[in-house]
């Protein structure tokens, strides 16, 4: 008896686990990595996530031009000619969306159902912000640097551009980066072309795309997608925590072949090689990676050579005999936080940590 | 009162829909068009609708070779640099997956959730498959050519490997692509690197990506995704007709800036430009599109110089009034076929060519 066939083929019953079709419009419109996909170092194109909140704004390069005003010395205005004249830098950056892994949690807030495969890692190609703030003169009287892009929509009843904003300590960190070229090719327009914001170390929301506006304040900014947007939030009338640096992670590509419908895996009896990416926030370095194989955790080999803002790769050479396994990967890093077990509820479905678990046949 | 806000912020019920964990996953994983990127003739890469059935395998370039063998008079075994050293072709060439639409019907059957975005347009690439055909010397006691990719994995059971078949006559046809480029660039791993069939005016699953073997058969080819996977259904013991050609559809942008969530539109009155895109299979030639507004028609201008397998252009200037709108879009092609109203409902939720409706308020 092939123990797939049952699982595929029981009836489908119209309640079970009651996502709406609006989740499933975003699912279909946005994406996720394939796991598989993990095997590549850098993400290729077309499988690094994306998650667009308005729709994707129809932009002309060749008249485009970045302005940066309000608490500075000068406007400035700067075509993408003048951008990419100035110092370029690259940097591997994996990058996570916030909501990935909320459609595990229950209640579930209604937004973007990501299960496990919000993440990818790019090569980005751009000029430090600094350069650019430089050139405008941010005045002491700034609290905040505001990042406006071009697409516009609602959010509960709010409308408005999306924005983000960075203390100016961290906007002047070398490591942030106004960016016009994705793994060595000009932005493709879901990814923000002609040019975004890359805050590497902090979960996607902060960098923000089709970027057109910078503006320093001398209020702290306040914008839906600021200060309601993205908060870790117990309850719908909690104020909240800011989400910002991503949280230690892992995920392992599935071993095996795969059910269509079901995903579930078949695997051959004999030395499986399972193989998988970590990483944490904040520029933090991963400094373990374990293997569970049915409630047993295992230390899994972590390979050396991540750059400080991309994942790292691990690897387990794990002995399988014929049955049924669940298996689990958790990360720790080395300020000490560890991967939940069990993933910690929210009531916006951000930050989701929690260890993955794979449903494994071998025969 | 903001009329979006009333939906946006209703409770979310458990139970609205109810499309399970297991079509929330395929559609994180596969992914569609965004409605917006129909403004592009060419799908950008990462846009372009993409259905994998089982994993995207790992496939080495430099050792890679196409078998072909069977019923012809030499068995041929070709490299990559072989295949591109023959006559190249290049088609424009919408493609869309014979399951878009699906989650429009119910019951659903249970598969990958499409609404309306299972669709691109791509260049492609390749040599016309007859060239390998006539190295190999099909014999006449051939009936069926097949096509197996190097994906395997199980459905409903089944473990096999992604087979399709085409009858001798349509293989040998000069617009059967063998490709190994999209868009001027080789395949991506997820779009069947290193090399795939093309089978414009089909859906999609005839264009096996990963493809590594063709096999001339006496018999009728009888692989799952042939006899099993695509038929029209009325019921689940229904022997079914083969799903083929693509349906005459269409698909408009939705105007104006959505609600996150919801993706209800709001737009503002005066003269709103609708375009879309519309197509049909076999390569022929769409006739007419008409827009619907709140339930009377009006025909479109159908943008001239479509190429014979990609889709047409069109475009209404609706002098839009306040108020709240359902849009529909309706094409007809010139062999008479028309998108009906309510989609024709299919036990495995293929070829659903209904009509597009988008709510819009205008303010």
């Amino acid at each position: 008896m092939n123990p797939f066939y049952e699982t595929a083929a029981r009836p489908h019953r119209k309640d079970e686990d009651g996502f709406t079709r609006q989740e499933v419009a975003l699912a279909n419109r946005n994406h996720g990595i394939a796991l598989e996909a993990l095997r590549y170092d850098i993400t290729p194109v077309g499988l690094h996530y994306l998650l667009t909140h308005f729709d994707i704004p129809a932009m002309d390069t060749s008249s485009f031009s970045l302005s940066v005003g309000g608490e500075v010395e000068n406007d400035v205005s700067l075509s993408l000619e003048d951008i990419r004249a100035l110092p370029a830098k690259t940097q591997t950056v994996t990058m996570e969306c916030a909501g990935n892994g909320r459609a595990h949690l229950y209640p579930r807030h209604p937004s973007m159902p990501w299960l496990n495969e919000a993440v990818g890692t790019a090569e980005w190609t751009g000029t430090p912000l600094r350069n650019v703030l430089d050139m405008a003169g941010v005045k002491d009287s700034a609290v905040d640097i505001v990042f406006l892009g071009a697409d516009r929509g609602f959010d509960r009843g709010h409308e408005h551009v999306f924005g983000r904003s960075l203390a100016p300590d961290h906007a002047a960190n070398d490591d942030v980066l106004l960016v016009y070229d994705m793994n060595g090719a000009p932005l493709l327009p879901q990814h923000g072309a002609p040019l975004r914001l890359i805050v590497p170390g902090w979960y996607g929301m902060a960098s923000v795309k089709w970027l057109t506006r910078i503006e320093a304040v001398d209020k702290p900014y306040e914008g839906f997608q600021q200060v309601d947007g993205y908060q870790y939030k117990q309850g719908p009338d909690d104020q909240g925590v800011p989400v910002q640096t991503i949280r230690v992670k892992s995920l392992m590509t599935p071993p095996g072949i795969p059910d269509w419908f079901t995903r579930q895996r078949m695997a051959e009896a004999g030395e499986i090689i399972i193989e998988g990416r970590a990483w944490s926030g904040g520029g933090v370095p991963v400094k373990k990676v374990e293997l569970g194989i049915n409630g047993v955790w295992h230390e899994a080999d972590l390979l050396p050579g991540a750059q400080t803002y991309a994942w790292s790769k691990w690897r387990f050479a794990w002995n399988a005999e014929p049955g049924e396994f669940t298996l689990a990967c958790r990360a720790s890093d080395v300020d000490g936080q560890v991967q939940p077990d069990a993933p910690r509820w929210d009531n916006s479905g951000v930050g989701n940590n929690g260890i993955q678990q794979v449903q494994v046949t071998v025969r």
